[in-house]
């Protein structure tokens, strides 16, 4: 067997991915990332909806760019003969499938589960959707926004008494996304032992519940739903952001030794032995009390003389970077955490890489071609024999 | 072989846990959800530093409960000769050590990578980390709050002008611990196909990097950081709450389709037809006149007529739950997303499910018992032959 383990541990599997917009593209980008080879079905003539979907550059959506580079294109109707005959050939050839439908919609097709199934007993098949299969909403659609409504993570998010607050990127879409990989890897392990396909059933809501993490634990320790804290931590004091003389400051004390270095640096070791201070379980329900005191210290230096301290000092703390500083910090730049892509249309185009670095596989620095709408049809169908 | 796929697909799968807190056991959490047998190696006497984090129930933490249910554990000083000799018996038979130390301590430990690798070659080594192994900060410690505030979610979440605005659940620990178990599956599918161990670096702070998803398209597109945006999406409109009579709704009207649907169910389908409204794009840019055109629509009704009309016209929408409301939707608990745990001092607890549903795999409504720390050590050197 040819090691391709530098192209990552995914290096030969192919995965047919009939998805639009996020959950489902960022599921297939991460899985493309660890070394997939990613064939984008489209509706022909439209596309992915996220082509049409801003910020555009020179014509190009680059929000479709950054979550579809290095993938192949080819436009099929699957209500036409041909090109079902084109879709179960590529399907032949596939390890996985992965779909972002509405429930119902792969049935109407022809393509549910039960009968892909039954044809192509190996096959992986992953169905990322709003609601899940199953269950009183699962033909409703949804998108990022309603799940976060619904989810529970919107009531956590923001300022008390505050307007509705919408987490800044779509967590929504982005951990299903997550969720429906680590369930395609899992199934390729099993296939992989047993040779057989898996169904893998993913719902954005069931997601959100899944990351409401300690807001869960507190409503069924104390019997009352949590509200949002701004900029604090619910459980661990003192875990928040800070006003400095000319900014913020995120400090993070997670434990009694690390509340202790933090009073040292700012020079109030004597709060360690405050009784309301002197656990995390008595500084969270001492919470303003404490912050009143911080407060006072921290309005004393800048940012960048509190983080020097506190940084010294080995106390967990940071700034509160904006995109463009966090995709310029030192660190971030050293991870290769942001990479590129040199389009014919938009020029050189960047976006995040891959989080998950591993030993001998290769990270480099730029990602394949955004492929253009049914941009590979022909290269594919030469490929299957049906030219 | 038997068929152990009711299980769950990593059935058979051991995994040492050196982790604490909540990016490394959300990791072990969802791989014992999937099927594998999780072995927590904690601090002797103290423990995982969660069992002391808040709320508790009985004393007990309801947030580690909520975490490690169905884990085993044993206490290890692995600075001790005979607690060494247990480890090390462990990862004898062990597929997967799963750590969120800083970089540096495993090799204090003698048990980084390089060593480990060259006794047990079949191994999967996953590191999670607030910086990953390498780089300027590796050494530094994080919570999630820095890694939300450094790596630019917290930029874009809140209200313009507003204070800086925390996602109110831990995303920088769940993502990390989202992607760490897609690199674990990653490898153990590789590992079936080779035979081969792998080590996976996985950083907080990176997997910011990795969610900020269309911020990072809209930085580079215009050179310009974005900023929060309150309750809306920045490149699609209407993707935002409004105010009802009576509390809020959530409308994603994702594309022009959806718009007209919109329009006709608050009796304005002139809108469709707007030349400020007839494009997405234009909506985009023109999202104040609309909002106030549609503030002034949703503010004659409730939620939840709203609700049933948008619902009924097919147009993406939703109500903003608090968790209590969440946990209760009857998606929700049709998904069995709100699973148990009967605790002998904590009484019946509930916990957030497992969201990966896959055909033939039992989704039980109960999980296992909470291990008590070192409770599992008899039962656990019995199996190893060690007493």
């Amino acid at each position: 067997m040819t090691d391709t383990s530098a192209a990552g541990p995914l290096a030969g599997i192919t995965v047919v991915d009939m998805t639009r917009v996020l959950a489902g593209p960022y599921c297939t980008m991460v899985l493309s990332d660890l070394g997939a080879r990613v064939i984008k079905v489209e509706v022909p003539e439209v596309g992915d909806d996220a082509r049409h979907i801003g910020p555009f550059i020179n014509g190009k959506s680059a929000y479709f760019m950054s979550l579809n580079r290095g993938k192949e294109s080819i436009a099929l109707n699957l209500k036409d003969d041909e090109d079902r005959k084109i879709f179960e050939a590529l399907v032949d050839r596939a390890d996985v499938l992965v779909e972002n439908f509405r429930a119902g919609t792969m049935e109407k097709l022809g393509y549910d589960w039960e009968t892909v199934h039954a044809r192509w007993p190996r096959l992986i098949y992953a169905a990322a959707s709003g609601f899940g299969q199953t269950g009183p909403y699962k033909t409703r659609a949804a998108y990022d926004m309603v799940v976060q409504g619904m989810g529970g993570i919107m009531s956590v998010t923001g300022h008390p008494g505050g307007p509705p607050t919408r987490v800044g990127t779509s967590v929504g879409d982005i951990t299903a996304g997550l969720f429906t990989t680590i369930g395609v890897n899992a199934a390729l392990y099993q296939r992989a032992e047993t040779g057989k396909g898996a169904y893998i059933d993913v719902s954005m809501l069931d997601c959100q519940i899944a990351i409401l993490e300690n807001a869960i634990a507190r409503y069924y320790a104390t019997g009352e739903a949590p509200g949002p804290l701004g900029a604090r931590h619910p459980s661990i004091t003192p875990f928040e952001a800070f006003e400095t003389s000319d900014g913020h400051v995120i400090v993070a004390a997670g434990n009694d030794n690390l509340f202790r270095k933090l009073a040292d640096v700012i020079g109030k070791p004597e709060l360690v032995d405050d009784p309301r201070f002197s656990t995390n379980d008595l500084r969270n329900d001492n919470q303003p009390a404490l912050k009143g005191i911080l407060d006072t210290a921290f309005a004393s230096d800048t940012t960048e003389a509190w983080l020097a301290n506190l940084e010294g000092a080995g106390v967990p703390a940071g700034p509160m970077n904006n995109v463009e500083q966090a995709l310029h910090d030192p660190q971030v730049v050293h991870r290769n955490m942001v990479v590129s892509v040199d389009d014919a249309d938009a020029g050189r185009l960047h976006m995040a890489g891959n989080p998950i670095k591993m030993a001998g596989v290769a990270d480099p620095d730029t990602r394949g071609d955004v492929p253009d709408l049914d941009g590979h049809r022909q290269a594919l169908l030469k490929e299957l024999g049906l030219t």
